[in-house]
């Protein structure tokens, strides 16, 4: 049984549970389940209150859309009014504002019911998210830096999630927790009131239990917003509508360099197997290579240290990074020392990836490629081994997603298998810049016949719900 | 008599004179005067047999236009199929493609006949332009980095010239030696070929005897160009066709802080008679600050320097900078000292300069204030007195200048007066966007009253025509 935001939503709808019904339900497995997963830094007080303010509007025969009463997890670097925000950071000298960020207000003139705030790794700086669990094996990581955000969505303690996303903080927790995580296209949702880690490759987007939640998540978090600079004035379509038109016909871009021959073989095989099921729905597949890729890496990280350590210059000028973990600390100070030399190079050869692949996307429809080279890994594990190599998993982990981040463009995580020890595997699907449409469609036409997404893991199966 | 472009165009038109007559009076003129100007870096071997050739195609009743068989100036910063470039440098390492650089390929194209490359300084690095003389008086520097097109039209040793402009490198010679300037809009006209400087504020244009000549070169100049990044979509208009209309009821905003109580005296005296004058000619005057700008200073030093050394990091790594002057070895090695967050900060706040203005330019049509605080200093000389205190000549020459390359609006400078040592002195007008139409218009009307560029400096007149 599927039981999804949009399930959840029809059975709100249809008055078969109320969202006080549902709130009590999820606090309780919250109550069990989170000193397991540890995926929550603060439940809202005022959940129960909000969720029966719900209810009460639905008697009265006011429904304010699909997420009216339905509970929504928040990354901890959104601010939000009524709950504290650490960023996940217990560093001195940071103090973040007591106000709504956009896409939380959003959220909740939609009618959406805060849950709480999940755990990130400390100022998005990372792709484990200590201390949060993976539910598919807790002796593992949950990815990051939303890695709550896809922990609380893989044990079933929310029905939808907020993420983040500067160089794969969405996609990879959503491909390691098995979930479906969007990063949409630079600018259609806004980053006001988020803490920001590198304003130019941030993005802000949604985690969820489905392609079609992540659609309806989106159609309520787009749109344009002055008080983000990035934020672009393009009209926002309903990404529902063509979700089940199939992909008869479709060109699908493979990217073969960069993003094969250095994954874990079961990743690759398994990849490997959703192309080949894209081909058998219908779509035509077109091999191409992006040679300028191998680039890629050192101009992200020029351009994400520069950017973050410029946010907290003021921090480390007070000292605040002694009291960051050794991991950031180091990612911070060391931001300190790139040039805006070598920063000006960075940008040149990512305006020169941003045309590589917007000619690649004139004769091609969307890009489908791995989420991540590897499965969740294991708590302070080392080395992974990618084609045959042996590599760190922190430098694997954000391969595939992050140029993604450098070109602004458009892309999404599902769920398209599990590896031999019954670890999600994730398939990426990027696309044009603001055609989130197409690439919900190739996910939803894939989803809908392999259906991994409704795979429980043993941490949500654990109890009953 | 006026012996600008204009009235030369009329006289090739009407079969007065020829090309080749022009073009042989000019390079005998240049052969007395320049000797003591130092304004040329080579001459054209060619240009007498192009003088011919335009006009032999007059004879064939071909005439490409208001610039066909008028000598023109290229600073040697720019890229020519048939004269060397240098950017004034003799640093190893550094080869300069013998191909014509955009604008260059433009005033060809128009019929112009090139004289000659104009010295510059040392890869547009600075404000004096050794070793070329100021024709006002030999002892003291032209200004630059344009400054061998500044000395060359003071001289009347062309009728119009292309200069560069990062800082004021056009604006600056054209106030020093009493011609006019303009920096187009950023992206207005394209700086494919042109040896860069610092991309990101770089702008092309002409500097000329007459605000009318400014517009006809600007005309030819102007356009888009896939082969500059920065090169804007944005249509041409016929920039001489509303110069004749006055400015009766204009708004021309003068911003009152910064711009004023630093300069020299006489500077700042003739400038407000030139505010007074255009309030006398129908304009009504708005006073108004920007207080951001205080900050400007740090962000352009750290942008330029920084963009600067990017350019230059592969000859700092051979070793190049070992051959440079003094003073641009110095900035170009500590460019490679800026931070790139302080390059992203710096960016920060010259997003909000740009949205200050804008705010502005709402409310007024023009911007008038100096162009530079100081008129021309001697050569050698460390120290002028601004406001009644000492600084470097250095220092204050690019002060009124910079602002409008941080914000990349187009400015434009005119003679309007001369200090009690027969020195010229600059007027600057600065307009929104792409509107260098209306900023010509207030140029011209002014210029109509006073015709301070009639007036010759002795090294023009020390030899007959």
């Amino acid at each position: 049984m599927n039981d999804d935001l949009t399930a959840l939503s029809a059975r709100i709808e249809s008055g078969e549970v109320s969202p006080v019904e549902v709130m009590e339900a999820l606090l309780t497995r919250i109550a069990k389940l989170d000193p397991a997963v540890m995926a929550y830094e603060w439940l809202n007080p005022a959940a129960l209150a909000e969720a029966d303010r719900c209810t009460q509007e639905l008697t009265q025969g006011l429904r304010r859309g699909p997420l009216h009463g339905v509970p929504i997890a928040v990354k901890d670097n959104y601010l939000t009014a009524d709950m504290p925000t650490t960023a996940g950071s217990r560093a001195p000298g940071y103090t973040f504002a007591n106000e709504d960020s956009a896409a939380v207000a959003r959220l909740r003139a939609a009618g959406a019911v805060l849950i709480g705030k999940t755990r990130t790794h400390e100022f998005a700086w990372g792709t484990e998210t200590p201390p949060t669990r993976n539910p598919w094996d807790p002796s593992r990581i949950p990815g990051g830096s939303s890695g709550g955000s896809g922990a609380a969505l893989a044990a079933r303690m929310a029905y939808g999630a907020l993420g983040s996303d500067t160089g794969g903080s969405i996609r990879i927790p959503a491909s390691l927790c098995g979930v479906v995580g969007l990063k949409p296209t630079f600018g259609r949702v806004s980053r006001a009131g988020i803490v920001p880690h590198s304003w130019s490759l941030d993005h802000a987007g949604p985690l969820a239990l489905s392609v079609r939640d992540a659609a309806l998540l989106l159609n309520v978090l787009a749109g344009h917003d002055v008080r983000d600079p990035g934020s672009a004035a393009v009209s926002v379509p309903d990404y529902t509508a063509s979700l089940n038109d199939g992909i008869a016909g479709m060109r699908i871009g493979v990217c073969r360099n960069h993003f094969f021959g250095e994954n874990e073989a079961e990743v690759e095989a398994q990849v490997e197997h959703a192309i080949a099921d894209l081909a058998g729905l219908g779509a035509q597949v077109v091999d191409f290579e992006v040679p300028n890729l191998k680039y890629g890496l050192g101009a992200i990280f020029a351009i994400e240290l520069a950017s973050s350590s410029a946010y907290h210059d003021r921090g480390l000028q007070r000292g605040a990074s002694a009291a960051m973990a050794d991991d950031v600390r180091t990612l911070v100070e060391i931001g300190r020392m790139v040039s805006a030399s070598d920063y000006l190079k960075a940008e040149q050869l990512r305006a020169s990836l941003i045309e590589d692949f917007k000619c690649v996307l004139e004769r091609i429809d969307v890009v489908v490629v791995p989420a991540s080279p590897v499965t969740a890994w294991q708590r302070g594990q080392t080395t992974v081994v990618t084609g045959g190599k042996e590599e760190s998993p922190l430098a694997a982990s954000w391969r595939h997603t992050y140029p993604f981040n450098l070109t602004g463009l458009p892309a999404l995580s599902l769920p398209c298998g599990f590896d031999s020890r019954g670890l999600p595997i994730g398939l990426q699907i990027a696309g044009k810049p603001f055609d989130e449409t197409t690439i919900l469609r190739v996910a939803r036409t894939y989803e809908g016949v392999h259906k991994w997404n409704e795979m429980r893991s043993p941490l949500a199966t654990s109890i009953q719900p």
